[in-house]
């Protein structure tokens, strides 16, 4: 990603306006002009980093510190039955723009959002052999 | 949530035997046995907390300071093309278990899942007046 075109970025930098929740030195929250519920915000580092895992861990620490506090103002002032904090990552992942950023979800029970978990079983032995796959890079 | 009769809780006091994939003092990672794609990874704080906005921003911080690792290696033992990190607040967000959590969910472009995504436009002024709703409360 070009960070000189980057959207968030240009916004992080004043230059295309925001709806501002929450700013400091490290994080920005702001509303998202394509909600799918109300309040839906998104919360990003100022500094740019495509993905999660480009974001070095202090940083997603600084992210993480807020995130709590956020998510519980936007569900406390949308009167939410719940909420989702998401995080896509990769284009087939439903991520837009690569600048990294949390969308945090007001719910209602039966909105339908987000809605297809078609969860299955593993066969006897797989779940081993792909948590052995993981491990490897960790 | 009753701690004692917590499922989570269990899996960190080993009463109850999980496939891990990260394990240090504070966090434990671990494949969901019901998974949505292979490698559904859930993340989860060893202490208990319900909900993302009861977790002090300091485990928060130590939850998300090993995410993008965690992320990054399922991503790559999975070969995706992308992954969501989701963590669901409370039943109408489709939260099962009450035990803070964040899925690593591996996707590849085309599988429809997390698909609805169904986006809007606000008002005139809406968005302001949601965005004042919400600082109220930071």
């Amino acid at each position: 990603m070009n960070v000189v075109q980057c959207l968030f970025c240009k916004m992080v930098a004043g230059e295309i306006p925001v709806t501002k929740i929450y700013e400091d030195d490290e994080v920005l929250a702001f509303l998202d002009i394509g909600p799918i519920s109300d309040g839906h915000t998104l919360v990003i580092p100022k500094q740019h980093f495509d993905k999660l895992h480009d974001c070095p861990s202090e940083v997603l620490a600084q992210i993480a510190s807020r995130l709590g506090k956020i998510a519980g103002a936007v569900s406390a002032a949308m009167n939410s039955e719940g909420y989702n904090v998401l995080c896509n990552n990769g284009r087939a992942a439903g991520q837009v723009i690569e600048h990294l950023h949390f969308h945090i979800i007001s719910r209602s029970a039966g909105d339908g959002l987000l809605s297809r978990w078609p969860s299955y079983e593993y066969q006897a032995g797989e779940i081993e052999s792909i948590a052995a796959r993981i491990r490897k890079y960790l």
